[in-house]
């Protein structure tokens, strides 16, 4: 009940009077005061004034299931949330609940990551309570080949949660990092587990920098932070249900064709490296050219400055701008 | 000591004096005389003579780390060797010991599987001590979309170790399935886990029906043993080290192009389906046609009644003779 409470006073305009919430949700008005009284204690600003009812004022910088559903718009995605102090890694947090049969959309975040997971191996820092670390449960019933995708999917979700919660212009370096300001804000990892032409899983984790100040020496001119772009700290839950909510969205187009056909264009107009010069690394080989976005597969479609045009697959090759990072 | 001890005196055509196996190991009499005992023990006959020494004569039909690895004449593939009285499942054992960063070739077998898994999440019966359960781990550094073709090459190898260790005409249907006299004796089920570009690990779990002699009603007409069609037991270790040696050999080969360019020829000689009328079925749509075999990428290319030549991919479609299961 929780967390239906939050939505309807944080959707009203004005105060909503006990009688309300008592008919609404079928319970005793004592119900309903403990209730607030509860979320009062977790940090939440509720006005009570006798005869008017209730008001929302603010929320604290929680991650909670309430804290999250009550922002959902979706129909399945992150509903089932779990949310922990402290975790070796959220993947493999939701593999192990995969395997054990956890439903499509399962959503875990956790305030730490004491092990927590980049691309092939490598180590993805989360200090504790400023950032959001979450993976996302998927049971998408396409071919393998094609789930490479769904991490151009979240990309563009998260893109999206940012522009919407912040007015940042995030925009998106081909294939998955989320960028402002020509530093990295967001990178995801996705695994699967699969038979030969059968998906069991997918698990789609990302990490967002959203109100960390400092960065490690190395990092310094590639990683950022919202905070480091907006001056002051912004509210995790509602960027991962605004992720949630984009990302629903976007599923629901990727999985009717299984490819970015519907989705490219969008992506495109997010894609910093688009009409700028980008220099391709692959073993033992490197080129520069220029790209005008991705094709229906989420291959960047590069034209080499001696003017061939290829297909560019993510992973197998490292994209940079000429000029730094993006 | 045990396995190479085993090796030894199983590659002797005669007697091996104790101080020839003391030299050889490095060890005092009494332990060479130890080692023997103990294997006698364990079901082994080795006949041992005053002066002469020790000489092999039959070895009982155990799955044990020393029997397999006696008879393996790989670089790793099964050296890293594990063998169970019990267990859910060899392929989720084997995922377990790759998240925690098991080396490639490592194997399992056991001797009973209570939770055996066919393809999607089928059941795979594996009754006590009669028949092969194994899961082999690696970790191939090739794209994740050509890591379906190893399946064909498990398939081979299994084939080429029945033909090798009973005499029998193990040939392969398409894709993975080895059959012999038109009965299904082997069921492969390929998982993996894998990142967008990059696979972490494969897990090739394979059941081979040597030494069972009954099955249940509805597979009666689908599938058989080795027994059914010998009319006496197998040792089951002997087709195990045979197996690995084999896939060693093609995996080597298959490494060096990432596809079956130079295995395609080998493996259509074995495919059943070759030359041979066949019905593919896909989702709400059947044809019949023909085929010659796989293309270097392990597709089936089907000419159609119509004329019309088709590529078929694994898993996407079934297929089946015209008459009965091959």
């Amino acid at each position: 009940m929780k967390s239906e409470l939050l939505k309807v006073l944080r959707q009203a305009d004005d105060y909503v009077s006990g009688q309300q919430l008592c008919s609404r949700f079928g319970v005793s008005r004592t119900a309903v005061w403990k209730a607030i009284r509860q979320l009062q204690e977790a940090g939440y600003e509720i006005d009570a004034v006798n005869n008017r009812g209730y008001r929302f004022l603010s929320a604290p910088d929680l991650l909670t299931p309430e804290e999250i559903r009550s922002r959902l718009h979706t129909g399945f995605m992150g509903q089932n949330c779990i949310c922990l102090e402290s975790v070796d890694s959220t993947n493999n947090y939701v593999k192990k609940l995969a395997e054990d049969g956890a439903e499509e959309g399962t959503l875990v975040l956790a305030e730490e990551q004491t092990g927590g997971k980049g691309r092939r191996g490598r180590v993805w820092e989360t200090p504790k309570g400023k950032n959001i670390a979450m993976s996302l449960l998927l049971r998408p019933k396409i071919h393998p080949a094609h789930a490479s995708q769904l991490t151009l999917l979240m990309a563009m979700a998260v893109g999206e949660a940012i522009r919407s919660c912040t007015g940042l212009e995030a925009g998106i370096k081909w294939p998955n990092d989320v960028v402002v300001n020509g530093r990295k804000i967001c990178g995801i990892l996705t695994e699967m587990n699969t038979e030969v032409d059968y998906i069991n899983y997918v698990v789609i984790g990302t990490g967002i920098n959203v109100n960390q100040q400092e960065f490690p020496e190395e990092l310094r001119e590639i990683a950022g932070s919202l905070r480091q772009n907006l001056g002051k700290e912004t509210g995790r839950a509602a960027i991962v249900a605004a992720g949630m909510d984009e990302l629903e969205r976007l599923y629901d187009i990727f999985r009717k064709t299984e490819d970015l056909s519907a989705l490219k264009d969008d992506y495109n107009r997010c894609c910093v490296n688009r009409g700028h010069g980008i220099r391709v690394m692959e073993r033992g080989e490197a080129y520069t050219g220029t790209t005008e976005g991705i094709n229906d597969h989420g291959e960047l479609v590069v034209r080499k400055d001696s003017g061939e045009e290829v297909l560019v697959y993510a992973g197998e090759v490292s994209v940079r701008g000429l000029y730094g990072y993006t």
